[in-house]
């Protein structure tokens, strides 16, 4: 059991899983069968879609055709090439409030004109974007973050799901239906994504990640979208790196095909679900005026802030009590979020009850 | 031995090594060690400069600081990094002729005006260099691919070498040393790389790859160059990727560091020597009214067409007769080329033995 150093900072900041819950041994099995088992398809230049035979099984896993499968270099990697595709100065995207920060520079980068909505704890404000588009918002994107949001940890309920897809139909926009998180539900049932409830009818891009499973070092990410839309991004890659890592592919996929994704993949449910839950307890203890929804999976905790205390204040002086978190203002695009945020992913349930009284003493030092 | 069907293309077109070359053992001890010696580095999200000990050993072998180097998901990643860091519509970018097609697509993609060189079996004519600039012409940025040139497998000699670094440093333009192939000679002397000649000065970026070393599916290239256009470079990528492949990168530095790098290099120079002077011999005896200056290393060869044979139309006649070639065409920036590249990485001496007939056949039929 790692000890917690009082001068040694905690990490409640990075959106990353901690050592003791990565499957390196697996992960070396999975090597060692990649490079033994396929060595041209391993180590020969491959094509812009990835590694072959990982690609067919992400399309056999969302029931598409290959075609609509493109695997990347992470997923950002994959929103990446989506936005050089659809944003152009002037295009209009839905987001949420708060979303991922790397998102919001990703679209401010290439020019988008933002429309922002309100995120709810069961996810965005569908009743306020059917507002914005009465009142002849024209988006071309709606990027939404479905399971264990980043930064605020809710989940979109079905409803809203099948309620935004019906949106995009009828108004003819693109759901980007940004996925990292789905795998790490640790509580309750998984909801059908949106690209099954679009049932191939081109209204949704879906985006996963093998980082939260594997390991973010791996770096192996993937889009499934419109086969034509994937074609487009297939050249702009080919443009951009010849290939994605073929030899990563190749060991996510033996990691996959042997087992060792699932069982990691309950491995890291388990540890987060302690995380999460001594995360909260030690809030309701140690802040009580701080309001958050436990999530259901995923890394990360909303804690919106009592009245009167600055989240860009708080972020510095918890900095001071050896506990490093992220000012939710980050995450929004405009004016002030009231909030941080807390990932319970890269520290152990000792080094989360040191943190909170820590936390709660930078919280009492501001008011 | 494997046997040819004349009924199989033989691929004298890709710029890839078949896989007897590679050496896939070495592969997975290298990556075993990766998984054991550095678990932490292997699998966590690192930054955008790539795997810090990987890094570090790139900057010792260019005695430059660590600060210098960036690694990428590929060289080809590197390159365009570096392009849309410095290649905006309108910028002049001096560029050889011929040049590797996706150097020209990628720089014709960012609106780049392109001013095309002649390049000699030593490298690019200097002189005509020195006639644009007089001229002036105000280049931000010279393409050089200095090593065994793809696709006319010249060199750059020591002489031309030290003038463009004086032209470059006189006329304040960017020299990008494009060297994949450096490590590939299998005749004659290593000569200093550009960005050691210019010590220091700032006036070159140097970019090359472990894809012809390690193997091709591994994508870890790298770019050095100036300390500050490096950083601003590894803002790019952060926003682009995270970070490249870090278990690539590990898997890359224990091959390196286990001495598997040097073997699989000589071994990779002993087959290129075979194939590239059987492909001459051959050539010299089935094609005796083509021109070629046989390379020192590298994967291609130049073949300059009898008056009258269409480059164009010879690709064509060589797939009738089983033969895939390249059209030197699609190297130049403007007008025809009067040649092919041909490949021998991808192919045994037996292969090219098969293979020339077929294409003194194509060529004849064109006659």
């Amino acid at each position: 059991m790692p000890t917690v150093s009082p001068t040694t900072t905690i990490p409640l900041s990075r959106g990353a899983p901690s050592l003791d819950i990565i499957d390196v041994e697996g992960l070396a099995d999975a090597a060692a069968r990649a490079f033994a088992n396929d060595p041209a398809g391993a180590t020969a230049y491959g094509t812009s879609v990835g590694y072959l035979p990982l690609r067919r099984l992400v399309a056999e896993w969302h029931d598409v055709d290959e075609e609509q499968v493109l695997l990347t270099n992470g997923s950002m990697q994959a929103d990446a090439f989506l936005f050089d595709e659809l944003a152009r100065p002037g295009t209009q995207v839905v987001i949420e409030r708060p979303t991922y920060d790397r998102t919001l520079l990703a679209l401010r980068q290439r020019g988008a004109e933002l429309h922002p909505v309100a995120l709810e704890p069961d996810g965005i404000d569908t009743g306020a974007l059917e507002a914005l588009l009465a009142a002849g918002a024209n988006p071309t994107l709606a990027h939404i973050i479905p399971n264990f949001h980043n930064p605020a940890g809710y989940t979109l309920s079905l409803a809203k799901r099948q309620r935004l897809v019906q949106l995009a139909q009828e108004h003819n926009f693109i759901i980007f239906e940004d996925d990292p998180y789905i795998a790490l539900r640790f509580r309750g049932e998984t909801h059908p994504t949106m690209l099954s409830l679009d049932a191939g009818a081109g209204s949704v891009v879906y985006a996963s990640s093998f980082s939260k499973t594997v390991c973010p070092g791996i770096r192996v990410g993937y889009l499934v979208g419109p086969a034509d839309l994937i074609a487009a991004i297939a050249r702009r890659a080919t443009a951009t790196y010849i290939s994605p890592g073929e030899v990563s592919g190749a060991i996510v996929y033996e990691f996959c095909i042997s087992g060792a994704l699932e069982r990691s993949s309950a491995r890291v449910r388990d540890a987060l679900e302690q995380r999460c839950g001594r995360l909260a307890s030690g809030l309701a203890r140690e802040l009580p005026e701080a309001r958050f929804v436990a999530p259901d999976g995923g890394y990360f905790l909303w804690v919106e802030l009592p009245d009167g205390v600055d989240s860009t204040k708080l972020v510095a002086a918890a900095a001071e009590h050896g506990v490093a978190i992220v000012d939710g203002d980050d995450f929004v695009a405009d004016g002030r979020s009231g909030a941080i945020r807390l990932s319970f992913a890269p520290v152990t349930p000792e080094q989360i009850d040191e943190a909170l009284p820590r936390l709660a003493a930078a919280v009492a030092s501001l008011q």
